[in-house]
């Protein structure tokens, strides 16, 4: 799907978006650090007589020397464990092309390019719903081959327990299970390991540097698994398809990862906060969530009404959240930003419930 | 092909490479200007609040505003007629996915991942072979459904005439021929108009800025055509293929490209007195080529043997040409550069031919 997911701060709207919760970006990233690096790289090499070059040689084929560092990183075996895409998007598309014609069941609501993928490479597609209802167990349908789930689970914020996904994946040595932990930075709720998931021959486990250290305009993200799983997507892949600025900055950020990690308890407090207070408005229903964005339901009126509102006449952006599978056109999804901007939009859709009623 | 393509500089040689004759990238670019752009680009959003950022908004999932100024630089009909891609490399594989399981043929010897990607997506594939004594005409056999070649080719350098290439297309309106003219501005002989092209319901036309402008650290290349046939790839491309600072570097490209034109005459002058040179050896046979960039046959011994005492010894890097297909071990290429690193490379053979004899 290329429109209709969140940031589409590129659309044009009456009113400049001062604060877009419409992505799940992470708001309280410094970038200064990486920014500096980045410029002192491009200016070093632009100089130089031969020798390396951001702009004017081509980055490695596939890049290596970040593969190498975030294997070490995880604990994994080797390289061979790593392979590191164009964003996770890349490793979506990869992966449904590696598993294509499967009977593959996604768990839903999801994110849309799972799906998306998995239909542009044949798969017979099943889906299956987890609603907060029913959070304990899943049953898959005898036939599948393969199961798609984002964890923490982007639009809803729930993770799957670690322990009930352990037990999920050894009862089910014939299924390949597509585990997106694209949001592991931004859950206090324990998550699959790389290095153990990478002893199951059936795993691959998505991560995203673009989520961890908020750089959704470079692109970066990785895959780990099974060395020999993994081969099925090194056979697939394009060379050259992360660009040489997107790997130093992948180098930057693994070497400085402590500096840059989120305040997570100060995120997960205020995101609390935020939640209740959209709660307490009574008019919306406001899913569980383990993370810092969350699902919504509005009791009366649509997501796409509520978007246009705050857009037009606040500055604010959220997502609408009714083209997720499953569910409709009451939904939008919001990630939590500071205190300030949160207090902007809570009073900005109390405006709108008093100008409606 | 992940490995064995040119410019493996980040590989380990025995001594510094100083002079990169294995890429064809044009040595001449000045890239302060970009270097300069970028790095104010990335200073300034990442001080702002809120508000589009390169690093910490996504880029436009797909590239509008760069596919729309592309439109009307070549004259085409809307921004439908123009798909920006991560590298040429990226819409080489989407092309060859949009046309999976056909009957194609690839023009050869030429750049590998044509054939790779149509393999990958189960192309039923033959080879046509250009060698300098066949330029004059391309018999296809009668059930090929898909041709892909290179113009100028790499790696000989030759471009087919203009008219010739007309002409096949308009005789051959069941073929969907996929024309890369990444190495277009690098030419004095007349290639294809992309405006033109684009009225044929049966052209792909690849570009390179990558190429053009000698940024291969960014990835960004583009196809230019008919607007329902590039709907085939619209469908199939995932989203923020490209991300935000290739996106920004290829509107600023755009804007600039008068002031950043190879000077094509020297260009093409100093290629020629290489050729030359290198011809008047009496121990190899250089291709006629119409670009900066050469196929050269040894008469004697191998180019890999040539390759590591090039690097090694003198620090000069050139392209291994004997994995290109039709090729063999004897083959190499060279793209032309300054003048001085050019003398460099004449004398390095001359003193490996010394002391080989």
């Amino acid at each position: 799907m290329i429109e209709g997911h969140g940031d589409d701060l590129y659309r044009k709207y009456a009113r400049t978006i001062t604060a877009n919760f419409s992505s799940n970006i992470y708001n309280g990233a410094r970038h200064e650090g990486l920014t500096e690096h980045l410029c002192k790289a491009l200016r070093r090499q632009a100089g130089q007589e031969g020798g390396q070059d951001l702009l004017s040689a081509y980055p490695e084929p596939e890049p290596y020397t970040l593969e190498q560092r975030l294997a070490g990183i995880h604990r994994l075996q080797g390289r061979e464990c790593v392979c590191v895409t164009n964003g996770a998007t890349e490793a979506i598309y990869l992966i449904a092309q590696a598993l294509s014609g499967r009977r593959t069941s996604v768990l839903q609501p999801t994110f849309s390019e799972y799906a998306d993928a998995c239909r542009i490479h044949g798969h017979r597609l099943s889906s299956l719903y987890q609603l907060p209802a029913e959070r304990e167990g899943f049953r898959f349908a005898p036939e599948v081959q393969c199961v798609w789930l984002c964890n923490p689970n982007n639009p809803t914020g729930t993770v799957v327990p670690r322990r009930q996904l352990e037990n999920l994946i050894r009862e089910n040595p014939d299924i390949c299970f597509v585990i997106d932990q694209s949001y592991e930075a931004f859950t206090q709720c324990p998550v699959l390991d790389a290095a153990e998931a990478a002893a199951w021959p059936n795993v691959f486990l998505l991560h995203s540097m673009t989520k961890r250290y908020a750089i959704p305009g470079l692109r970066l993200g990785y895959v780990t698994g099974n060395g020999q799983l993994l081969q099925q997507l090194r056979r697939l892949r394009m060379p050259w398809s992360v660009n040489a600025l997107a790997i130093e900055a992948g180098l930057y950020l693994t070497e400085h990862a402590d500096a840059l990690q989120a305040d997570l308890p100060r995120c997960l407090a205020e995101a609390r906060r935020l939640r209740q207070q959209l709660q307490s408005l009574g008019v919306m229903d406001v899913w569980e969530s383990d993370t810092h964005f969350m699902l919504i339901r509005l009791r009366y009126g649509q997501a796409s009404e509520l978007k246009a509102y705050l857009a037009n006449r606040h500055g604010l952006l959220i997502r609408d959240a009714s083209n997720f599978e499953g569910l409709d056109k009451r939904y939008f999804r919001i990630a939590s930003q500071t205190p300030a901007e949160n207090d902007l939009l809570i009073k900005a859709i109390g405006q709108w419930l008093a100008e409606e009623a």
